[in-house]
């Protein structure tokens, strides 16, 4: 099987940044539909698909996650097309039966919590890495951030579901280049890598 | 900005697949830093990079790997071309003066081990997503798993890095498509998705 080519390469990887700023282009329902629809096919262990999203498309919403982040975090979320907030839910085994239906995976977690807690985290921050790279491979751009107060976001957005937590936030939309900082520096293969 | 095309979204969404069986094509040394060069570059909070990988090609550290496994993941890593260790450096820290080097980001985590953890467990499992998905962009394809027992692994791989705990594992190559079977189901957006 031959590589993407290397535009593809370009723009999942290496080209790709972080956005603090956009463009004002608006970014339309489909595309969060369209995200949704890449990431979700992203493997999870035992198909857990721990991930909740709120997509914050209105104003009203992204002032209210932004009442619960940083203050330099609070500005990129106020003025961003779209703010996701990407929450966990710890009682994802509940879901499990219909998710992962050929053995009874849901047995697995039960009375468990401190492995619910570890896989929910685990799971739902490969799928925080699917979405940023379903995106680029949509053409648009994000901004993961996790300087906000976790327990405010939760009552902001998750009162209603007492199982899930929040574990991250992203900006969504289609970057302003122009407002690009040059990139920190990324390590060659032999500091963080061994072959054994 | 166009999406990536439909062959594309397919090799690293719709029609990608986690796999058990592959091909006995080698998986050449070179592809291992490429997957490197191409998932450096996915983002962490602040360039932590906690990611630590262990590449094991050769079959005693397979063998050494399988031994940490539960019964069916251990035969699925010994047969397996290349099995990846990934691990996270809870003392990630140390790094952030030249991974990112305009503010002192090293003094937010020095002495709370509580945040160093969550932070470290949050990016690296961010960086396994990024793994999987550079792998795909590459044409080859990948077996995560979770049935291990992490402190055996710790020591079996990481002993010489009191800080590195595992994290993830996965098995590596040119995928059998004849082996797999069907798709676990997906949920349509609205089961874990709001827009608000």
């Amino acid at each position: 099987m031959q590589p993407l080519d290397d535009a593809a390469l370009d723009r999942l990887f290496r080209e790709a940044r972080t956005f603090n700023h956009y463009l004002d282009t608006p970014v339309e329902t489909s595309a969060l539909h369209a995200i949704w629809d890449l990431m979700k096919f992203g493997p999870t262990s035992a198909n857990q698909l721990p991930a909740r999203l709120v997509w914050c498309t209105s104003q009203e919403a992204k002032d209210r996650l932004a009442a619960c982040a940083s203050d330099s975090n609070a500005a990129k979320i106020r003025k961003a097309p779209v703010a996701v907030v990407i929450g966990m839910d710890v009682n994802f085994h509940e879901h499990l039966p219909d998710l992962y239906p050929h053995v009874n995976a849901k047995s697995w977690f039960d009375g468990n919590a401190e492995l619910r807690e570890a896989s929910a985290f685990r799971n739902s921050s490969l799928q925080a890495g699917y979405f940023i790279l379903a995106a680029r491979a949509l053409g648009l751009d994000t901004g993961p951030m996790s300087g906000f107060d976790a327990g405010q976001v939760d009552l902001a957005f998750f009162a209603d579901q007492p199982g899930v937590r929040t574990n991250l936030i992203s900006t969504l939309g289609y970057g302003d280049r122009s407002t690009l900082h040059p990139r920190n520096p990324r390590p060659d293969f032999d500091r963080f890598n061994r072959i054994a």
